[in-house]
């Protein structure tokens, strides 16, 4: 019943809702699946739900899924898995498959050579067009090829050659003179975001993949450069909220806790100083140091999303590559004048807000000498200077941590909010009593 | 002398480099390069690249660039112009051209019409593989098909034929007998996130699109897709930031700083309540205001950023269509967990270094009466509960905006995290209030 229900279903739907369901009746519904469909599916399934089925399936079972998996996918799951039963199950291949295998294995997760295909069809320089149809004929029928690669002898990459223009080449043409003239390749090594902006910047279906020496060894498709935009948008966005997509390969919430208090922990001190800041200020201003204080979270807030404003336009700029967003000195003068502006705006508008409900909720006491004037004039300064400030953070921090080598992303998480909610409550209390003083 | 370095570049590399340029020197690159090349540059340029363009390229120049593009792109670049200037450049083409470009233009630009080809290789069921191959030859030569689409005489969509399998097919088999079994369509009014999702989940390269009456109008290729899942991503962390991709459209700074405006006025005014809060509970405890108002900030930074987490999880699953993160009862249950865990640690970290920072910067007055284990507890108590309410509005509020066609990116952006600064500074102080009364 459940099967006859399944087999009529997508793969990639019956993989959709297998991760809504527990782990055993995954186990279940794996087993109704006809062999290939069922590890089709279980390469669909996200790392979470395999993750709970590794602890589900026998070794035979898990073998029987790999089995029927294309290298690359192979080489992907096997290395979810511990050494050990990786190796285990390498051992029990046979040895030219598990020696490809092994091969895509040992490239980084996120570099071409991890995103990348190792079955493309290739045909020597000097052969006929006639040779190579032979060729395409007896391939593997369930894979699609979009290009035929041509080598040399040592197997060096030389060009590509479209599928539709075998039709209108002459049967004994020899294969090189139908090479395209933009033809592309890439470096195993690349990394994949850099494959990402290569693929969307020349429009491509399919690049092949070339090692250190020019050896053609692989090919990456357009589906797969698409889970990588993917990802990369995902890591993003979890590296901005400070947490990491790796809390959802595994079900366990504390690992997810611990990971999210790694964020968190520092964000703690940091406001801690914040609260240090503040309490300093205390014994200097007594009076108008209650009503400053009111204020705090108002310049932190504002001055921290002006610095996200900036700095999410030059990440953005980063992750696609655009070159302008690389180009420190105009993106600068762009951010600056747009920053002077909106510091200028937020001031004043602070300014008034300030003057207004520091009069309405009584808190102007004449007799207390105070000047809320000046009180409310340096609000708007140090409004201007604090977004001025986290503008300027915002838009460096970026391009310096992709300098050194640190995900630009961090520039817009927690750590880098929480330093300048300290910075712009700092320069907030200072102004104050300096204008006081 | 340029224009012999300009002619061995690929045309995304003389996009990236004129990205960077100012206007007129862009005006002269174009005229430099061969008309076909030109016009394939200028469709790669950025919105605000060609934006600076339209104003200095006179109607003539401007027609031989749009006179080269494929209608997709065509439809595209003639949308960015004002109505009058994309009518009147309609009005100069052939009659089939401009018809087949307003089509296009009817359609959204975010929707499957939007981003589709008009043009694809179809044959009317009953064709011959022969005939079908006769076909493919005399298509132009720069486009690359993937895949034969069957239709019937009314044009209704039947399924896809691989390319290469016409090579082993029988000349004289009916090209209806080769349909792929698991052929996939798509409607031209779907929105372009769902495309990208039904691409990544099915590793489609291309697929077909058809009308209300299931007729085949295009076809969508995985490389613009790859641009929609850019966009996509980019459209997300924007917003988290509150601010705008059409920014970056214009060149204009002022209208820039207008849209990041619109985001930091509201919480100008967010700001402000929460303010009114601190000054409110000023007059109903003075003494221990003073300090308690120093750690205001970190209520709400550190309740702000954990709710941030949760909705960034929300978000991506949201974005990338995986079932289970829409499912409501079980993303809850995961993160309602998580967050019982990190409000725990968040109140018990904050509270002792609520009691250390009030100790050491001798804001300890025992002559005041003031019970700091109490006020120390009570922060550490309104903490958890901050963090809770806003793990809450973060897990809840991604859904309900989607549910009512709000992005729900905006529940990571700058007015929700306002409004929880009011929201855990009310709540830290009432909790204040509540234990010292
Ligand atoms: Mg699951
Ligand atoms: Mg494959
Ligand atoms: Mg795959
Ligand atoms: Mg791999
Ligand atoms: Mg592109
Ligand atoms: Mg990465
Ligand atoms: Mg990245
Ligand atoms: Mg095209
Ligand atoms: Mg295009
Ligand atoms: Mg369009
Ligand atoms: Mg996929
Ligand atoms: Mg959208
Ligand atoms: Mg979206």
């Amino acid at each position: 019943m459940l099967c006859t229900l399944l087999d009529q279903q997508r793969t990639s739907r019956i993989a959709e809702v297998m991760e809504l369901l527990e782990g055993d009746r995954n186990a279940v519904i794996l087993g109704c699946l006809p062999k290939e469909e069922s590890s089709e599916v279980f390469e669909k399934l996200d790392e979470a739900t395999r993750a709970e089925l590794y602890e589900l399936l026998n070794v035979r079972q898990l073998k029987t899924l790999i089995y029927e998996l294309d290298p690359d996918d192979a080489a992907d799951i096997l290395s979810e898995l511990p050494p050990s039963a990786s190796e285990h199950l390498l051992r029990t291949m046979k040895p030219d498959e598990s020696e490809t295998i092994k091969n895509l294995m040992q490239y980084s997760d996120d570099s071409a050579g991890g995103i990348m295909d190792p079955l493309f069809l290739s045909v020597p320089k000097g052969s006929t067009v006639h040779e190579t149809i032979e060729l395409l004929k007896i391939q593997e029928s369930d894979e699609d090829f979009y290009a035929v690669y041509v080598v040399d002898i040592e197997g060096v990459y030389l060009g590509d050659v479209r599928i539709r223009n075998l039709f209108s080449a002459e049967p004994e043409q020899k294969i090189e003179e139908l090479i395209e003239e933009s033809s592309l390749s890439v470096s195993v090594f690349y990394d994949q975001e850099e494959i990402k902006n290569i693929f969307s910047k020349n429009d491509l279906i399919a690049v092949p993949v070339v090692d250190g020496n020019n050896v053609l060894v692989g090919r990456i498709t357009a589906d797969r450069v698409l889970e990588v935009a993917e990802e990369e948008a995902a890591e993003d966005i979890y590296t901005i909220a400070g947490t990491d997509a790796e809390e959802l390969y595994d079900t366990s919430i504390f690992r997810a806790a611990r990971i999210r208090m790694t964020w968190l922990a520092p964000c703690l001190i940091g406001t801690g100083v914040t609260a240090m800041v503040l309490l300093f200020f205390k014994n200097s201003f007594t009076e108008v140091y209650t009503v400053a204080a009111a204020f705090a979270p108002m310049i932190a807030a504002i001055s921290g999303n002006a610095g996200l404003q900036t700095s999410a336009v030059v990440i953005c700029g980063l992750a696609t590559g655009h070159m302008a967003a690389l180009n420190l000195g105009q993106v600068f003068m762009r951010e600056a004048r747009i920053a002077l502006l909106i510091a200028m705006f937020c001031g004043l508008i602070g300014g008034l807000i300030y003057t207004g409900l520091s009069d309405v909720l009584g808190n102007h006491d004449p007799a207390s000498g105070m000047n809320y004037v000046m009180v409310s004039l340096a609000f708007g300064i140090a409004m201007s200077a604090a977004v001025m400030v986290s503008t300027t953070l915002g838009l460096f921090l970026p391009f310096l941590f992709k300098k050194i080598g640190i995900d630009p992303a961090i520039s817009s998480g927690p750590l880098v909010t929480t330093a300048n909610d300290s910075i712009s409550v700092s320069i907030y209390l200072f102004t104050t009593l300096a204008f006081l003083g």
